[in-house]
């Protein structure tokens, strides 16, 4: 058999929540891919990083409190410094695992922008929460800058920023370069850094792109064989939570259409995973995409857990 | 003529200081590069990390203070978030650069880890400045975590790092692949990420390696043709601020190594970086070594100005 090119999409469960987390967490998912790798499969890694950019965050406008002379780092910035942060534990923790195991390969973070639309709807209705609670008059001088926050009752306020459709992967021959030469490759890192190209230049934007999304693409512009979605559960339910829950082990995309308009998929969780999913293998009819839980990847590959959507 | 292969250094000109201030820097940086590109020159971009790795480990070190949930942010990881935030915005900026010139080129930044050795002398005796000014109590919570701190007299103490020797940039492979692809890369960011190999992991250091000295070693590790340091002054000075002060056209590393040993080059400015001139044509003859300023970087190669050290 010969390699397989697989864009793997880690979520939050992979990563943890804080450095001390992520530091422990990151090792157990080191295991989990280069199980894979052994498995040969060539991988394309990219992750989701919420709490990590709300991390960011938060520290570079507590710093601003402080230094007052230090300018505000916008959102396209705190989500470089995460690709940053959380590349570099994965690329770390990965390279270890795999010279463990006498495997020598390179593994290499590329740090990724991508494109989207000025005009994209989503910037007119931003709906992504971001940072922490602030007071209504914070609030206020967050509009007055031109940002858009909304009320979380009872707690305060929350900036909230768009989340536009990813338009092209900036650096895709890079990562296709990297990827083909062999390295398993970190690339896209929550989302990617959203820019906008406008007058020659590529001015980075107040928006975060959603993980599965750019997965998604990620998978198409490298002609990927599979695309698997990590996530916390082991397979997609249908029912979830009622009586009649039960998993799915195989669906084609008429059948996931059909329960997308069913609704049996969360918002902001199953759904977009599913329409990923969709928009993926519309593109490469002959590939597969595989959803299941970290610790159950091998598994599944091997066929005994797993959801599994082909076209 | 053949494309040359030519290792930049960019120094903190080339950067600013606050996030404002980079964003203006790196644009000028961005058509400097660019013309080098123009030029047939095949780049590998390192750059210093100061201010802005500074700027993160206060805004990590505050966020601890009102969040006490939040772990405390290693040396390390605050070195691979500056690596994001510089490496984003020069690819950005170059990549515009290039696109407004028609030149249709990969740029990409590569996170780069630097192993170290976790018996360097350096990290017994820790000089490299880091962080705001502490109070003494401060200092001595520092020192019992295991940090070093040294008295600044007259404004506190300040924590200070080991500053090893870079012994292999784990993601050579990598960076060498990308290269030769044609694309500009950026790797190494203000020295790399030191990391420990130890029991089979890359244990994260809580050090600072030279710029200069990566540089160099990146200029050997990918077999590049010169390596050109970019820093505040056109040219390197002999008598610096005497009367009989000249700057050098050319010199041989014999006639380096004379000016060394007179104490004609400044600590931790100009002496680096011959050091690190010496080291790169010790291991490749045949190479060049161009020091000047990043705007007259053209200019210099054209042989107008600046200081081109051979073996």
């Amino acid at each position: 058999m010969g390699k397989i090119k697989a864009v793997v999409s880690l979520g939050h469960d992979a990563l943890g929540y804080t450095t001390l987390e992520q530091w422990d967490a990151v090792k157990e998912t080191a295991k989990a891919l280069a199980d894979l790798i052994e498995d040969d499969y060539d991988l394309i890694i990219t992750h989701s990083n919420g709490p990590q950019v709300s991390m960011i965050h938060k520290a570079m406008t507590e710093l601003r409190r402080i230094y007052p002379d230090y300018t505000p780092a916008a959102m396209c910035v705190c989500t470089a410094m995460s690709q940053g942060y959380v590349g570099y534990d994965i690329q770390n923790s990965l390279k270890a695992e795999l010279l463990k195991r006498g495997i020598n390969k390179s593994v290499a973070t590329i740090l990724t922008q991508v494109t989207v639309d000025a005009y994209d709807d989503a910037f007119y209705h931003p709906t992504k929460r971001i940072g922490r609670h602030m007071t209504a008059e914070e609030a206020a001088m967050e509009e007055r800058k031109g940002n858009f926050t909304v009320e979380d009752p009872g707690k305060g306020y929350l900036r909230v920023v768009a989340t536009p459709e990813p338009l092209h992967i900036v650096e895709i021959e890079a990562i296709k370069t990297l990827s083909d030469s062999g390295a398993a490759v970190i690339a896209a890192g929550g989302g990617g850094i959203p820019v906008i190209e406008q007058n020659g230049s590529l001015r980075g934007a107040s928006a975060v792109i959603e993980k599965d999304s750019i997965a998604s693409r990620l998978a198409v512009d490298t002609g990927a064989d599979m695309l698997i979605i990590l996530t916390g559960i082991d397979s997609v339910k249908i029912d979830f939570e009622k009586d009649t829950e039960r998993s799915i082990a195989l669906m084609n995309t008429g059948e996931a259409k059909k329960y997308l308009s069913e609704g049996q998929f969360g918002e902001g969780t199953m759904k977009p995973k599913i329409e990923a999913a969709i928009a993926f293998l519309e593109k490469r009819p002959e590939s597969k995409v595989l959803i299941t839980s970290l610790s159950k990847a091998r598994d599944a590959l091997a066929g005994n857990t797993g959801t599994t959507i082909i076209k």
